[in-house]
């Protein structure tokens, strides 16, 4: 059924960016996954970079965190098999990579946060921290992490 | 038990401020409640705004973790209709809107810390990440997501 | 086990760090160790301080991350009293103290990555985030926080 919903919203799955280190994209523990932090990785390039604001707009940055969105969909769905496993998603967390006079994060995060009701209806309705930092690796503009319950 | 608690400590919980953006205040999974990041917000304004040391002094920011706290209880108080499902705090996350030389985020989260063991006692004792950050929401001092153990 | 295999590594774990500030380095809800973040403190003092790439090396950064794990099972140990209690490492949280134009946050963290897995082969393989923040507590150079399953 996720399935369908992300073909009727134009969404493919791309292959599942490998981690940019030591570590696996996606922890189960008990009826939780653990997916690691995504960027806006395409193709194996980080497509979104810079400090939003300075060096992309906000409409670009919230394409980042869609992107980082559909990234972690594409390695809970290599880990579960399919994504109709996920029963909730609990939480987001969004780092926006910000020069310290910037302070529309949540306009930012709420691209994800959308992004992720219209492919789960109300399983999709999350809690959330949105946070600007100083810096991301390799440039990303945006960092998302996220932690579903799963069946 | 907690209701008196707040009182004897002259809290009165406000009407939860709604997200700043497309998410929930609280998802529960499991035992697990999981909190969205809350800002020093009162009837609808960031009271404690900027960078913590430079535009606000270190007493303001502790004054806007405890807020942060308080509209974490009202958001948990609204979603658990009693705080005394509430078995045990266990995780505090404290984002602090910092310039890069500032180096006392424990001093400003201790404050939300001291408030919720003063307010739940042994089950109060959490665990505990401080991290400055470049900026935060609506250049609010402070941002304070948490998780609690539920009956 | 584990003991036996931080032997072989010539890993001897501290005692646990203090707290800076008013909460608990562990709390366990259900089979989940929630660990405080650790900072690279020995002997009650902060040895890796400062802004990776600007105050210290990528190289020290490194070996801070390798001490905030090792902290963080000092304060495992003590909690559990032992570390063969610990079936998986879940997530790791690494927020690195970083100028804004320092992008090698994996670098960083994968010391950290790198250590957990030597220690706990399979059981260490875990789910990641690495940010860049403007600052930590104590100037520490690098903020670790992490979460055990456990039996």
């Amino acid at each position: 059924m996720i399935e369908k919903r992300l073909d009727a919203l134009n969404i493919t799955l791309p292959s599942p960016p490998k981690p940019v280190g030591s570590y696996v994209p996606v922890v189960i523990t008990g009826k939780l996954a653990f997916v690691s932090g995504q960027i806006p990785i395409k193709d194996g390039k980080v497509i979104y970079a810079g400090k939003v604001s300075t060096d992309l707009s906000v409409e670009d940055a919230q394409k980042a965190a869609r992107l980082c969105v559909i990234n972690a969909l594409a390695q809970l769905k290599a880990e579960l098999g399919s994504l109709d496993r996920i029963s909730k998603i609990v939480r987001v967390s969004g780092f926006v990579n910000s020069p310290p006079e910037f302070t529309d994060q949540p306009k930012v995060i709420n691209a994800a946060s959308d992004l992720i009701f219209e492919i789960f209806g109300q399983k999709g309705q999350h809690a959330r921290i949105a946070v600007g930092v100083s810096s991301l690796p390799l440039n990303s503009a945006v960092e998302i992490d996220l932690i579903a319950e799963i069946n």
